[in-house]
């Protein structure tokens, strides 16, 4: 039974972290929330306490400072507070600190997206071989468990992935991740998470088709889905983390990810890429000071965070799954549906957190208890989906299933470049 | 006769203002750029060079360096450089302590825009009355000659209102100043002058209608006008420097400004300034640093003088004006054609900063010659109009006259505070 939790990141997935950490605090001991600004982490626990989410008073909920890429302060930070699992909800440049910071202690190292180094966009596929994979073989040897890409997605639709194999097909051809925010927040314009973070997804589209990396254009290619609950809404295919460990993975001719964006929303990031506003390039302003667009972008839009009061409407993510089974052909979507409003009446938060905050929870109760304590790194199609899409059921992430569901047939789709 | 020019500013009005100083330095004699960075002068000296402008050889044309602000630097420039005649068309910001430094040393001063203070943006009308006209009565005592406004708009049209006045008509009703640029600089989106000063002009639109103040909405106001030559284009009610003194000096009920914009152009400007883009208020950046949004745009956004190679297309500046003759109802165009592509050739500029820069030069060459040398302050409607007018027939800028043109009909204006 492993348990003391360490958060690092104080984000909006953090707060959430912190929230359903705390709410199942009788399986997870003590839990501490690091990040480079305390303030952050204080009003956190603060929330917590408001909404009455810490479960057992006899456990402590308290903050730390750290740079997170400093490996001998992480390395203090994990003894000191005797963590046993690490959460890293950081931005992703810091996961191979954490990674090496949890090697070195024997903790238990989660995280929700591919580390990236800050000066590279979208590197050549599959992004896990550029990082995290080169640990695959210290964390056997050091038998430490390292579940990566534990959020919603990557993460739960992972998880359906495996589900589908194991429950759904015999064989598959084509999955496809449909991630749609069909919300409101009510302002003119805001990303749902770190927007430094959210446009770097939009440089390029790399996308696993017909068992090869292809690379398309941003918002090139348009498919209209009619969803469950929240209707008929525009996806475009788009780069995404969980691809990259799916494609080697899960034995299936195609593996894309969609994501929804409404007219205003490309209007508005169309204008400002193409200014060049997105960019993480600095440019020299008249006083000779040197500033990369994207940071003042940034401080701009409002904090991901403020959103969450007064959000309205639904978030769905789903697979759209097609294959064989019993030498039929069949094809379900395995989606969630998850609503803003309501993630704000039970912790303070919206649907885009909610959704990537409570997986990584619900991965640490099973670490605790035993059932995915692996000792060694995985992804999480790797581990048994069963009991993790149970305890999801349990804690606010509902998974449903369609058979034979609306179609979803994209255009045919080939490479810009070959890769 | 007043002789040797000094040219404050060196962007792209500046170039053009050397440039025609320079095809006319047999009347005005020694000309020198100055601006707070050196090069940029040097940079237009060579252009003068090469496109062999320089009609008198034995007259000097150089650069020297200059801190527009500091009021006994630009006093030694002044005395240093013997110059007679100074021509501001630097930011608008370094107004009054060009004109001081003019006021000290007796030197004739002009400029192209009303003078702004940097942390006041659209103060209450008229602007005139804000800055320079204080200056009025220490002009007079001095028997300094301190020309308004004269570029284009402000400038050429005032003088048309004049001309007006003079030639046209016993009584006016109305004047619409229309300006629109119907040419094509190929980038995604530009400004066609410091996109600092261009985009405080839209921050809140004053107009001068049935002899008062309103205020409207930017860009809220459109009527489609059929132009000579570049044919119907849609154009917005605009605030703009010339209804300042105009509204004072010309008897007539209304006088707006019109600019014309395009779809593309209006989109762009609506993301850039909802997201706080054009704005000159600090935001704090991750690092703790503070930088004004406007400054990072600008770095950003093209080089106004850059996208003179390639430029295509005309210019079309007019005044729309009703009122009576003879006790008949009338209505006259005046207006002006600029070609980009023939600017260039000519002076390697483009239409806008060719408009702008030409006006200044023929007054300087009617100062110089005496006609305009008024010793007191002035705005160009108070000035002869038809000397002025047929200078600028021969240096470049033709006016053309339509009676009884395509109607120009905006809405009812109402004004939507109380001033």
């Amino acid at each position: 039974m492993k348990k003391n939790v360490l958060i690092i990141g104080a984000g909006g997935v953090g707060h959430v972290v912190a929230h359903k950490c705390a709410m199942h605090n009788d399986v997870l001991g003590d839990i501490c929330i690091a990040s480079r600004t305390q303030k952050k982490c204080d009003t956190i626990i603060e929330s917590v306490l408001r909404k009455n989410n810490l479960k057992d008073s006899s456990k402590k909920l308290y903050s730390r400072r750290v740079d997170a890429m400093d490996i001998p302060s992480l390395i203090n930070l994990i003894k000191e507070t005797q963590s046993e699992i690490v959460i890293n909800v950081g931005q992703p440049y810091i996961n191979m600190s954490v990674l090496e910071a949890c090697i070195e202690t024997g903790a238990v190292y989660m995280d929700t997206a591919i580390h990236e180094d800050p000066d590279k966009v979208c590197e050549n596929p599959p992004w896990y071989g550029n990082y995290e994979w080169k640990r695959k073989q210290r964390c056997e040897e050091n038998g430490i468990t390292a579940i990566l890409g534990i959020g919603f997605d990557p993460g739960v639709v992972n998880s359906w992935c495996a589900l589908a194999k194991d429950e759904y097909f015999d064989t598959i051809d084509t999955i496809d991740i449909l991630d749609v925010n069909a919300g409101s927040h009510g302002r003119y314009f805001a990303t749902n998470f770190d927007p430094e973070i959210n446009f770097r997804e939009f440089k390029k589209v790399w996308t696993w088709n017909n068992r090869q990396w292809m690379l398309q254009k941003v918002h090139s290619i348009r498919v209209d889905y009619d969803f469950p609950v929240v209707g008929t809404q525009p996806v475009y295919l788009t780069g995404h983390d969980e691809l990259h460990s799916l494609s080697k993975n899960i034995d299936a001719n195609s593996v894309r990810f969609w994501m929804g964006f409404g007219d205003h929303y490309l209007n508005v990031f169309s204008v400002l890429s193409n200014i060049g506003l997105t960019s993480e390039v600095p440019v020299k302003i008249a006083n000779g000071v040197e500033i990369a667009p994207i940071k003042v972008l940034k401080a701009l839009l409002p904090d991901p965070a403020s959103l969450a009061p007064g959000y309205t409407g639904k978030t769905c993510i789903g697979n759209f799954i097609k294959g064989t089974k019993d030498n039929q052909e069949r094809s379900v979507f395995i989606y969630n549906i998850c609503d803003h409003a309501e993630c704000y009446e039970e912790l303070e938060s919206q649907a885009i957190s909610y959704t990537a905050g409570v997986p990584p929870v619900a991965a640490a109760i099973l670490v605790a208890r035993g059932d995915w304590d692996v000792k060694q790194m995985v992804n999480v199609e790797e581990l048994p989906a069963r009991p993790f899409v149970d305890l999801l059921d349990q804690m606010g992430l509902l998974t449903e299933i369609i058979e034979s569901p609306a179609s979803f047939t994209p255009p045919v789709i080939e490479s810009l470049e070959s890769v």
